[in-house]
């Protein structure tokens, strides 16, 4: 483990979770699971154990900076990479794995999403353990959740052969993206498909030698804003070169070529996962299953008679509901929403018609 | 109509539209159909042209004072009556009239609802035109409204022959309270049945003089009020006087005896009239029928996609609702409430609880 380094993406502003998450406040910067602290610093404390709080890189965009820097307090100031604009996964990944291979040739990085919802990071960090040994064999390793449902929400991972002295990891056959709902139902019971919950371990150098071939222009610009990072060429290198970089999520530009070549391994998780993707998501969370049943985030006065659902709150007001099944509602300073779990994922076609009608203040 | 009096009992929290109408500015203080004014200055303007702006006394709660002379700025210092505490139609009414027959003997008054909706001011001028003619015949005359479906929320007056003379005007064989639905559709369809809408037009001195019998120690007290009213005994008098008063719909001291008494008669109303008594009823006539239809009352910024019902704004924020069918939502600086038409009827049990667990500053 002495050459693990954490890497937290920071990014993504979730839409639907409109009007909570928003691109000033985004998802990872808010407390949804009730746990006191924001999903950012729940995953600072999860990696913390394993990499040591000094091993552990941020990567987020620049109007963030003092939020993540008051929220992950024993952040160093020189494992903060401030991103100009959002460019997808590779940029940010593939721009800490260069700024973290400079300082350490042999280091391992582990990327992890700053958003997601784990129940059990005991569990967690034994599959981590156990994924930086495979990488250190000179592997690209993704932990994969087994899934508890036919989600079309996500990507699948296909399970190969058992790895030779691994205690768990397996090879991965190639990874599959979102499919429709009957493929997820053969993916599902056919046991040989995991979840692709987006985390990856590996050394910095091999996830490199990825990308140089797969994207030979992404790579050359993200080295060179390596190179100029914390010197006093950065400001005009990345001036020069981030408003060009591609945008492309890891999976694409890394993982599946590196599946095709073999290199890539799974870690079966043993752990609670949760994107925490949209409202019904989180209402799911905070239920914990029981019908019936009104979630409260926040500090809301609610009164609330046969109703069930979820209410997120951030204004204090005393909320009434009546005779509402399966409702969200999320009730900030500015503006409100009202929905149901079965339209939750349709708030994000709300905020595109928010930014075409002109109501960006909001956004 | 040289003899008539307008007064507008200007009382009544109207619990089953919380949180918009509030103790501290209830029903009547507020714009519930659109028209740019509140309801009582919609009572006020269909009242002037028929006994003159100088002849409309307004009862109202002393809390409301300010409230009612900024929205009447016409009303004369001597036509407001406020009263210490509710209690109920009775004193409101009686004391006005007793106010008035110490000034004018033999004075029409006619008692109008500050929060009724009425859609014909024309029409409606022209029954009570009808009814201050029939009352100076020496009887109470109310205005009955023809059903236009069989309502369990309202009184019901039984029709009998029509009044010699008169244009529309008939004699009522008796006030019925509230029915269940199989009698309410039983009277529709009988074609013999009103609603009783609470307008009451009738000689003081009969009206008194049938509260007299019926009431006698209210009778009494009220006349002690009117008689102390603006002159130096008033404080002393209403102090003594008030607290004890009986709390009577003015339907059960006046109106049903007198109609056993065969005083009574009734001018059926060829007018639209709604009591807006719920959120269900604002909803309804603010949709003018239309279905799919979402209302809006205020100055809410609006993004929704299938939803129907009605939103009340007092904030301005943006609201979004997706996917809500026959939705109420009533956003206040102070409390939400989100419900759907079909409990609309649910809000009063609300505001009793509300009241049983402490919350009396948002009531």
């Amino acid at each position: 483990m002495a050459r693990f380094y954490s890497v937290i993406p920071a990014g993504g502003i979730g839409s639907r979770l409109w009007p909570l998450s928003r691109a000033s406040a985004p998802k990872f910067l808010h407390d949804l699971t009730g746990s006191g602290q924001t999903l950012l610093q729940d995953t600072w404390d999860r990696l913390a154990p394993l990499s040591g709080k000094e091993r552990i890189l941020v990567v987020t965009g620049v109007a963030h900076r003092n939020a993540v820097t008051e929220q992950c307090t024993e952040l160093d100031r020189l494992n903060l990479i401030l991103e100009p604009s959002p460019k997808d996964s590779t940029a940010a990944i593939a721009l800490a794995a260069a700024v973290l291979m400079k300082r350490e040739p042999d280091v391992i990085i582990g990327s992890f999403a700053a958003d997601h919802v784990i129940t059990d990071n005991e569990e967690f960090g034994k599959c981590v353990r156990e994924a930086v040994q495979v990488a250190a064999t000179g592997k690209i390793v993704t932990i994969g959740i087994q899934p508890t449902e036919p989600s079309v929400g996500f990507g699948y991972i296909k399970l190969a052969s058992k790895i030779v002295g691994a205690e768990t990891a397996r090879e991965v056959e190639h990874f599959v993206e979102k499919p429709n709902i009957e493929r997820a139902r053969e993916y599902v019971s056919s046991g040989r498909y995991l979840w692709n919950a987006g985390m990856f371990i590996a050394p910095a150098s091999l996830l490199l030698e990825v990308l140089a071939k797969t994207e030979p222009d992404l790579y050359k610009k993200v080295m060179e804003l390596a190179d100029s990072w914390n010197t006093e060429a950065e400001a005009k290198v990345f001036e020069e070169n981030w408003p060009g970089l591609k945008k492309v999520a890891i999976d694409y530009s890394v993982a599946e070529p590196a599946a095709a070549d073999g290199l890539v391994a799974v870690v079966p998780a043993n752990f609670g996962w949760h994107d925490v993707g949209d409202f019904a998501a989180i209402s799911e969370l905070q239920s914990g299953g029981k019908r019936n049943h009104l979630a409260v985030l926040g500090e809301a006065k609610v009164l609330s008679e046969k109703s069930n659902g979820i209410l997120i709150s951030e204004t204090g007001r005393l909320v009434a509901l009546i005779g509402l099944e399966d409702v969200i509602v999320v009730d900030t300073p500015d503006a409100l929403l009202i929905t149901t779990k079965e339209h939750a994922q349709r708030v994000k076609n709300l905020v595109d018609s928010l930014k075409n009608t002109g109501h960006s203040d909001v956004l």
